[in-house]
């Protein structure tokens, strides 16, 4: 396979991930009424918003830390210290976009957590939430041991690819979900196929694409942190 | 890590992969009317049975095949025609799959392809297409050139993997709207969790697990056929 660096390959991958960003929220400015905070459906928009934004981008971004270049020689603290406060923004804009479909549901009278889609989705935030504190216990803290820190890497790293796989399968049913409620009435029905459903299932598949390019990033061997095991990495 | 050897872990895996086979099919026959072929509802419910046996279980079985330790010595050949063989098996049950939910809607005069769900799941059949005919020019025709396949072979892994992938999101997506679709008066609205909601929805939550589980197999250095550069790996 064509041995290409880390750098290049990360303005494309940036580029998806703003489009991303500026899909969903094109999407419900334009076609779902746009944002609010006060339990409306306006309130419903920073549910899709957030979790993209979390979820997906900040998240990917916070996994991708360790295979930037200057990452790769020096100390790892500072790596470690950025890798966990974008991880810790992806948590906290999930669980302020998990707030935001709550308060919804709640003003309105809808259950909470029936669908598929809410079960998985709380599942990944809370399986992310696990991986956050037991890596900050794990890395950050000073007084780990080293035995327990090797022990716990590789479950560290599979976890990680997986929270990610877990999100972009909740963005892909939570945006289907959405499309079927509110694309219901005469000529916008979501199987007539109009402007919005185009849209969104396009902000679908970018999501997609996003996620499979992080995670083929994560698992390619030449651009992983060559120092796993040295003493510097038990900083 | 615990160094856990890969047979008794295909105990549970193989055991999920059962038990997602028995979700798929009790929910089709004790709520959704059973099986038939002949564009009803009951030809419908070939759609998810076939996707989940072929696009998941086989194809994770396929995808494993180089990890059973006898593949792990002598030829590699008579892996790479079960490797191929579970793979057109899965390819052939996805292919009706598709038939399955393309006749239902002809017959009901709904329209194909609109929602985010279906957009995802042919993608992943048509790029599961291409890689079965991309692997088998490659790897089992015996003309193919050993650079093309060192050099395709990376490639071939990774969209191994993302194809699981998607199938998985592809699933899980599936189900939630088959869920909203069917679940919608009285009693057994969606949002009122009935039995049926339960039921499927751990469906979901199963296949995802077997897809985590199986992209968790494949990931695992020490579980990889070590003769990857062998003489053999061109027969």
């Amino acid at each position: 396979m064509l041995d290409l660096p880390f750098l290049p390959f990360c303005v494309p991958l940036g580029g998806l991930g703003l489009a991303c960003l500026a899909f969903v929220g094109a999407w419900c400015q334009r076609w779902r009424g746009g944002f609010a905070w006060d339990g409306s459906a306006q309130m419903f928009n920073w549910h899709p918003t957030l979790m993209v934004t979390g979820m997906v981008v900040l998240y990917g971004a916070a996994a991708l830390a360790y295979r930037l270049p200057p990452a790769r020689r020096g100390p790892k603290l500072p790596w470690k210290a950025l890798h966990g406060a974008l991880a810790l923004a992806a948590f906290v804009l999930a669980v302020l976009g998990l707030v935001a479909v709550f308060r919804f549901h709640e003003r309105r009278g809808t259950p909470n957590m029936y669908s598929l889609h809410s079960w998985l989705g709380l599942a990944t935030v809370l399986l992310f939430s696990c991986q956050w504190l037991a890596g900050f216990g794990a890395f950050l803290l000073p007084w780990a041991p080293a035995r327990l820190r090797s022990l716990y890497k590789p479950l560290h790293v599979f976890f990680g690819s997986t929270i990610l796989m877990l999100a972009v399968a909740s963005c892909v049913s939570g945006i289907n979900e959405k499309l079927f409620f509110s694309l219901k009435n005469g000529t916008t029905e979501y199987k007539l196929l109009p402007a919005e459903a185009v849209f969104a299932n396009t902000l679908g598949l970018l999501i997609l694409l996003f996620g499979v390019l992080v995670l083929g990033a994560l698992a390619r061997p030449s651009w992983k942190r060559p120092d796993a095991d040295s003493p510097d990495s038990c900083q």
